[in-house]
């Protein structure tokens, strides 16, 4: 099943993936050549927003979960991804150790991790997974709803490795998104290969030097498709110094949404858009759906509750917010039934593997849909994102729409890549 | 569907199917670190044969036709793989001239064209057609009978460059073996890729060369496993010097069919195998399944009848055969209702795409299957061969079966990753 997308079928997105699909070959050999400068991310997951007037990312996440919500046609591309990836970076390895977030209770999360641990071990890889939680202190078997099994062991540091007793890996997974700082227990590994980078973590990262990135490349793939970046952009501010609870740096953040609400407001004219725009204020640092607020008219802010200023206060692992990137809103155009949907594109090394849609029925098409939600439902693409049919009707062909999205979702793959070049904490400087 | 493996499900293939299952991370591993030394042939097809008692590859082909054969799942897989391939060897491509085989009348082989056609052309490439037949002289367009569409070209050839009219391509890839010698269009085209090499055309190829890096790989794949290579490598001889049509040479075929029947004998006996050893001579330059005889006995050799002599002197495109391969014959044990089966694996780049059973009824467990036969049925393997089930019963499980069956593939394909870089007149000699 594929949602209904109910944007007219003559909207600005038909023209978008007529273009796409029309310039195949020159994208395919856009992409190849970014990689031959680049190194992508090991792996990506994508949310991606179909307004039906564009089509942007919104989040590009490097420690993606949800691994277990891809269908299972998906799962050898999932396997030949993992296994360029892992020739690519370190032919050698035997041992995988696969680290995940710290909640280990959340069984729809260790259904993801045990997916992984599916994928490398039919990679060829002796797979096992080790908590960097303090907490754990002895190795437990969980099973899981879906019928999988999944054992967590506490892992063993010495003086210049990680491992798990009687387990020395050569390279080390991580699944876990760092939100609280590296832990001492990853620092000065340099005997093993440490996947993805500490720097990656969401400690570190911030999301408007990713969209920065991002414009970038959305101007040059503009370019190379002739057409103008906005349609696959959300533009974007950003706000240094905010307390949400304390109420400090609200000038800045007052301004720079009514500067971007002009912004997006001018856009909409030009292209005849009768919605109405509103932004998205983000924590800069901020994951798993938490630290999101949807903003239609900079006054909001002024008048803002104490429950609303609390939840913007501090995200995952208790990290406080001062970083705020306030993003242009991007609606959601798709719907599965009467449910929002949004698209995830998930990619490994730098092939796309496949997707899904994030259904939920609670939330508006302006709102965050990464929530919980007692209707989120997981919706795996119906086919592969491989697989354009050229000469369909635009906005008729669930292959083009999805090939379409894997290309979106590698432009951010692409900016993950230079966002982490120019973050590299070790990077020589020329 | 998959065949019926008619041995018992105690027999020697499934110790090594289990061996092989165990073994998984040891093999991806030495795979991977094959490929840091060597170039995998662009891609590649393996005939195997699964006689319950031992498991080889009988012929390996570097210009597989039968892409058409894959289930539509597997499209992707190829595409990924297409991706790998043209990404490490020509990533700056934009458009690819695609050379099939000459007898351009047959519409299951133009299938297969169409079908490649479209794989690269969903990896990004601007993919067209182009005949080295000097008697396709204008463009034409063939209906074929599964709907598809296939435009066929005459191909144009500048001082340097070869191409079609108004389409330059940097990269060339041969679907044609070249049987009959590499024509001199083809020749001196030192500024664009020519995918595969000249000299894997089979004007060059010989099947025992191919078996003698075969062997190497089969001895050292046999230790790290821990078996003996026999399992899964034919045994060979070879005599040049040959010609059936004036009877000469033969007395070197009688003494070499004579030894490898008793060395296959005595290996009967080592195992207490109830079979009738045989060999298969084949013509050592032979393709498309032309020029092969199936000997029991060295005697039958003296009393070949003039039919039989005519079969085996000449080959495909016409050539004379002078050498001959005696190799080992392996028993089909796999059955699909009452006919013979043998799997055919497909792979790109390093990458293992998919399958499918050469189905004959009209044959015996002992012969060719790839023969003319009007009950000949191409059946898709019906999984992944990336999904092996850890914990299956030995026999029991069909991605088990196939993940073998890759494995076997691409240890044919490290044969001739080694055959090439041996034969390539223009390496550099140390």
């Amino acid at each position: 099943m594929v949602p209904h997308l109910i944007t007219a079928l003559t909207g600005p997105i038909n023209e978008l993936e007529q273009r796409i699909l029309d310039s195949t070959p020159a994208i395919e050999r856009w992409f190849r050549l970014e990689w031959m400068e680049h190194t992508p991310p090991f792996y990506c997951s994508v949310d991606i927003r179909n307004a039906g007037f564009k089509l942007a990312p919104v989040d590009t996440n490097l420690f993606p979960g949800g691994w277990n919500n891809l269908t299972q046609p998906m799962l050898p591309l999932a396997v030949q991804s993992a296994m360029a990836a892992i020739e690519k970076i370190c032919p050698e390895a035997k041992n995988l150790l696969l680290i995940p977030e710290n909640h280990s209770r959340n069984t729809f999360y260790l259904a993801n991790v045990a997916q992984l641990q599916r994928i490398f071990h039919m990679a060829g890889l002796n797979v096992r997974v080790g908590s960097v939680d303090p907490e754990i202190k002895e190795t437990k078997t969980i099973q899981l709803p879906n019928g999988d099994e999944l054992t967590l062991e506490p892992v063993v540091r010495s003086k210049r490795r990680l491992g798990l007793k009687n387990f020395d890996p050569c390279t080390i997974l991580l699944n876990n998104d760092l939100s609280a700082g590296a832990p001492g227990i990853l620092e000065d590994l340099h005997e093993q290969y440490l996947l993805p980078p500490l720097h990656a973590g969401w400690s570190v990262r911030r999301k408007s030097r990713h969209f920065q990135s991002y414009e970038e490349v959305s101007k040059r793939f503009g370019k190379l498709l002739g057409i103008d970046p906005w349609l696959i952009h959300p533009m974007f501010a950003k706000c240094g110094e905010v307390d949400f609870a304390e109420g400090a740096g609200m000038d800045c953040l007052q301004t720079n949404v009514d500067a971007l609400l002009t912004k997006v407001r001018r856009k909409y004219k030009e292209y005849g858009i009768n919605e109405k725009p509103f932004v998205v204020v983000k924590a800069d640092n901020g994951t798993y759906g938490m630290g999101i607020m949807t903003v239609h008219d900079a006054a909001e802010l002024t008048s803002l509750n104490r429950k609303s200023r609390n939840k913007m206060a501090v995200v995952k692992d208790g990290q406080p917010v001062h970083d705020v990137i306030i993003q242009e809103g991007v609606l959601t155009a798709e719907r599965m039934h009467d449910a929002m949907a949004e698209p995830v594109v998930y990619m490994m090394d730098r092939y796309v593997v496949g997707g899904f849609y994030r259904v939920h029925a609670d939330r508006g098409p302006d709102e965050n849909l990464n929530a919980p939600g007692s209707r989120f439902v997981p919706l795996a693409f119906a086919e592969s994102t491989h697989l354009p049919q050229h000469g369909m009707k635009p906005g008729a062909s669930a292959p083009n729409r999805f090939y379409m999205y894997g290309v979106i979702g590698r432009l951010a793959l692409v900016a993950a890549s230079y966002e982490l070049e120019a973050t590299d904490p070790e990077a020589e400087v020329y």
